[in-house]
């Protein structure tokens, strides 16, 4: 677990906890949506994504409309640079319940086989709104090699 | 406007149209909470942030605990590569109602000065939570080169 953090510089609040690798999953895994930044020629880019998660693989799907968007920028990065990172975030007025889980790892595109079936398949489970248009454009595998994650410890 | 986009690859939805920089700054504005992607020697880097624009000028802060995290990696990043990404997006389980603005654009970091006090005032004034414990650290001021957003659009 990486002790360079900041939980949204949270003020009032005294420490800041790190979270474990497992609960970093499972926090992870509780949110609909999570973001993706990937590095291109241009710069950092960030995309919100829906997602799922089998062990230390995070995947997300492109959809299949329209289609000229199957060469959208975050693919084309990965194709250049497979270093990602996903965030997934609990924000709260009450900033003493503020949460974060960052997944940083490596990420590949998958177009056919056995891994990109079984990655559909967890996403259309895991979304209802994909079960009446399922995804059939390229998946983004990420092989996540550090869970990191911290949440806010309330003043004494 | 830049054409590339996917928002959230929506299933069931015909048309994805982009929103323009006004209704951006607005949208941006309206959400408590961003992230922030920038580039590091590991690749990149992303974290949660609260926020508050002037213009065309995002600001955030470093809280003033703990004081070793001045030194954050964000900042050790911008320092070495200015170029930023801001995301801010809406979830809804209807996906018709999903929406995402993005600003990209060069950071700097202020650690006094006239634009420092106005930044700092500027998040006071916007998250009470900072009323009680003001933020003391650097600031991240991003000045925005582009706006670019995306709403989806109910199928007929």
């Amino acid at each position: 677990m990486s002790g360079v953090c900041c939980l949204l510089e949270v003020a009032g609040t005294e420490y800041l906890a790190p979270v474990d690798a497992d609960s970093c999953r499972e926090l992870f895994s509780s949110q609909a949506v999570a973001r993706l930044a990937t590095i291109g020629p241009g710069g950092p880019h960030l995309v919100p994504i829906v997602f799922a998660i089998d062990g230390d693989t995070i995947v997300t799907a492109i959809d299949q409309k329209p289609k000229r968007t199957h060469r959208l920028q975050r693919v084309v990065n990965i194709e250049g640079d497979a270093r990602v990172v996903a965030l997934v975030d609990h924000y709260d007025e009450n900033w003493d319940r503020l949460w974060w889980v960052r997944a940083d790892g490596a990420a590949s595109i998958l177009r056919s086989g056995r891994e990109y079936t079984a990655a559909i398949d967890l996403l259309v489970s895991r979304y209802q709104q994909y079960q009446a248009a399922r995804p059939d454009g390229p998946v983004i595998a990420i092989s996540v090699a550090r869970w990191s994650g911290w949440q806010a410890a309330p003043s004494q």
